[in-house]
């Protein structure tokens, strides 16, 4: 063999998975967005074809060969490549743990899975949802095993998602956020609380709220030639390549700030994949590199472009003309207020910058139990109820707005919640050095969002998957990762609008 | 082998490919309901990949070894297992029939001229579409000689839609239709034009169009567990299986008919998928035996329904609330009459009853001529326009209303649209048979529909293709298939619409 015949075999194989995993995504997303709701059953069967044809490729003997040759000859490829052929390593190697029949099951596990959470948390029915949470949760720490049968499952679990995250790092780092966040929440609510009251009792039309997503789209630079916009029950963006990206939102009548800044996060998710380097395109480095940075890219467009007070100014017109009498009498700097809001809430997806990442603690923590055993599916609401009544002060008053609120462990993204804790001082860290050479305020307030969306790409987006999660990090800020940017972030921020 | 392994493998082989139809059939309704413009090239790679291993199924030695032992031992299986061998048989023979490389790049070719054509209409630019028709019926013209060398290729067309029509049989259809309805045209147009003022010179908001698509999908009886309706330049009905059929519509804010009568159409093709005997379903007997029936099934519902008079009565309260200063003063008689009325137009999905059959002669007459030659690509503009002038009177102004108006040829359905005007006369030969038990009229009065979809479920629907086309029409209607039921229906019909 040489370099270039087994290049050809991995790029062969590549391509098909490509194709299969294209195929697979358009099908999930047609199952989330448009198609009826008795249509599971077939799609199961066709992902279980399809995901099966998918594990046969990547743990295909000659696609091994060929990736294993191109390792050992590394030295004979361009570092483009070799990182490649690293990536798919890593990769075939945990899909190859897993026996082929399993494989194929948790996708029919999980295509089901969604079906039953989306009617059960309609029902706010924890019961009717409970058996997949346990399966899905069996069946995670079952491939752990299968791929690390040294490690504890749910390191295994996070290191999924973030390449070297463990418990331990976790643990010190949620550590860190909640010796700050804690002792400043409890400032914030010993001041008057901001007045966001006519925000509410009224009724925000679903298609004015369309609009208004086209605009926010607009604003934040997305190609509409390339992403466009789909609505599901919980928000979520899907990829298949540079030129085809999807965000979804949810649009409540009752309050259009929900959708607002579910399409400013999502986007933040796509304008990442829009943006790849056109080097990249085509192989399995393209694409955000992990669900942390993805998740600082999405954090960063909703929370340091979309609540600062100039993006806020800026929109405002737009909100007063697609809402004028819902928004009659309020001004800017009101709905700025407003949007910052902080206060213990029951929805993590709508919650404010400075409470939001203790919602992701109590799924970790409820996560990191399940897997040690410590706590049990039928424990679970109980459990949820009382970590949001110790970490957040209130009350849960059903499992719709509780344990079932969100689709992640119904799609199997376990071990992915501290991603958006981690991702928000990821891109608070971001943030700090961007100011170093970019008037971002000014920039938001021109409507020219370019200086920031350029370093943005000339520093993590372009990079795709060329660089671990940390070194990219490392590599645009210059400095090892440090939460306190986040920490500092948020005591700056609330100390003004507070006046703490 | 014994007929019980036989059966396995074919059965192993055709899950499969029902599988990769489903893939390939969403990702084709995501390009043309919600997938992003530049999203065709990626989509094309992927559909290159699927229908290349539909293909491999399609054609594998093993599958044609097991049919082919089936076909032989067919004394040995069920009525409905010999059946399904035979229908397989006849698919698997054309698919092979054409090189792998040749199908796929077909599959290529469609996925790349429905993104240019749907450019092309809206910029009414023939010229951007011609190389497209040129290579896509000369693909259509190679691949009917592999299959049947010895046929004249358009002939070969038609019967893929339709089994046992030609040329011969459907100038006689027409030549029958012609000679009836063109004498009956001629009488309308003497008469005082019906009135359809009133629907003309205000908007429709697409919201309440959309709200109105719901209740008639409730009106004609669709499952909306089972099917959801989506919105595209050109509107079509697909389908996966039993619960999870598609339809689609495209709003047109001058006018709700349009709209409206796209979705009892479509609605009429997604009843008789819906409906299928449940015996069927997971194997290749499933669904519409042909497009004729298909089409028979889709303007029952559209015109027998929907264009007759109690269906207006029963459905304009509703309008008038969806609609209610668009249709201040307006009567349901004055509705039933504007539906109704007969004037030659550019359209086709526009059409009336009368005239529609001579927007599908032209059609009919052009695939005629581009397939023997008679007619060239360049020249297609011209001919449209001469025959719309010839058959129907009239001068089209543009590309976009003239020959750019149908998706057909940019999805490769050539050979099709005859089906049209043969599926309203069998649709008529239907509704004859059917009045003679039911009360068709009383029934849509009634608001309870079962007695005339019960009829159609009864004696098409739940068959799926356990008979050929003329043999169901025969079992359903006790005769052989004659248009004078839908000459005799059109000139009923408008001498009283007209007092003729």
């Amino acid at each position: 063999m040489t370099t270039t015949e087994a290049l050809k075999i991995y790029r062969e194989h590549i391509e098909k998975m490509r194709a299969l995993h294209h195929a697979m995504g358009v099908l999930s997303l047609d199952g989330a967005t448009v198609a009826p709701a008795e249509s599971a059953e077939g799609r199961g069967r066709t992902l279980a074809y399809l995901s099966g044809c998918s594990y046969q490729l990547e743990t295909a003997p000659a696609l091994k060969e060929a990736a294993e040759y191109l390792k050992a000859h590394s030295a004979e490829l361009s570092a483009q490549d070799a990182r490649e052929i690293e990536v798919f390593l890593r990769s075939s190697e945990y899909t190859a743990s897993i026996p082929q029949d399993e494989f194929v099951g948790y996708v029919t596990l999980l295509n089901k899975a969604d079906a039953v959470w989306h009617k059960a948390k309609l029902d706010s029915d924890y019961a009717a949802f409970a058996p997949y949470i346990k399966d899905i949760f069996e069946t995670n720490v079952r491939f752990a095993k299968y791929y690390k049968p040294d490690q504890a499952p749910y390191d295994t679990a996070l290191g999924r998602y973030e390449r070297g995250l463990t418990m331990e790092k976790t643990d010190a780092f949620f550590g860190a956020l909640k010796e700050r966040i804690v002792p400043l929440l409890k400032k914030v609510m010993a001041k008057p609380q901001v007045d966001d009251s006519f925000l509410w009792g009224k009724t925000y039309p679903v298609e004015a709220q369309r609009r208004f997503s086209d605009y926010l789209m607009d604003v934040i630079t997305i190609d509409k030639n390339r992403c466009t916009i789909g609505e599901t029950e919980h928000p979520f963006t899907t990829m298949f390549n540079k030129k085809d990206v999807r965000i979804t939102t949810h649009y409540h009548e009752e309050n259009p700030v929900y959708s607002m800044y579910s399409v400013i996060h999502e986007g933040g998710h796509a304008l990442y994949e829009l943006h790849t380097g056109d080097a990249l395109e085509g192989t399995l480095l393209r694409g955000g590199v992990s669900m942390s940075v993805h998740e600082s890219q999405s954090r960063f467009m909703e929370n340091y472009v979309g609540r600062s007070r100039p993006f806020i100014e800026r929109i405002f017109p737009k909100m007063q003309e697609l809402f004028p009498e819902q928004l009659a009498g309020v001004t800017a700097e009101q709905m700025f207020l407003a949007v910052n809001k902080a206060e213990p809430s029951l929805i993590r997806t709508e919650a404010d910058e400075l409470t939001y990442a203790l919602h992701v603690l109590v799924r970790y923590e409820i996560e990191k139990g399940l897997f040690d055993g410590s706590i049990t599916v039928e424990d679970l609401p109980r459990i949820w109820n009382a970590k949001y009544k110790e970490y957040l002060g209130i009350d849960v008053p059903d499992d719709r707005r509780g344990v079932l609120q969100d689709s992640h462990w119904s799609n199997g993204n376990v071990g992915y919640f501290p991603s958006y804790a981690l991702g928000s001082a990821y891109g608070a860290q971001m943030l700090a050095k961007m100011k170093e050479t970019v008037d971002v305020e000014a920039a938001i307030a021109s409507g020219d969002l370019s200086p920031v969306t350029g370093w943005l790409e000339e520093h993590i987006w372009k990079y795709g998957k060329l660089y671990d999660p940390m070194e990219l990090l490392e590599r645009a800020v210059g400095a090892p990762f440090d939460p306190k940017y986040f920490t500092d972030y948020l005591e700056e921020k609330f100390t003004k609008i507070y006046n703490l």
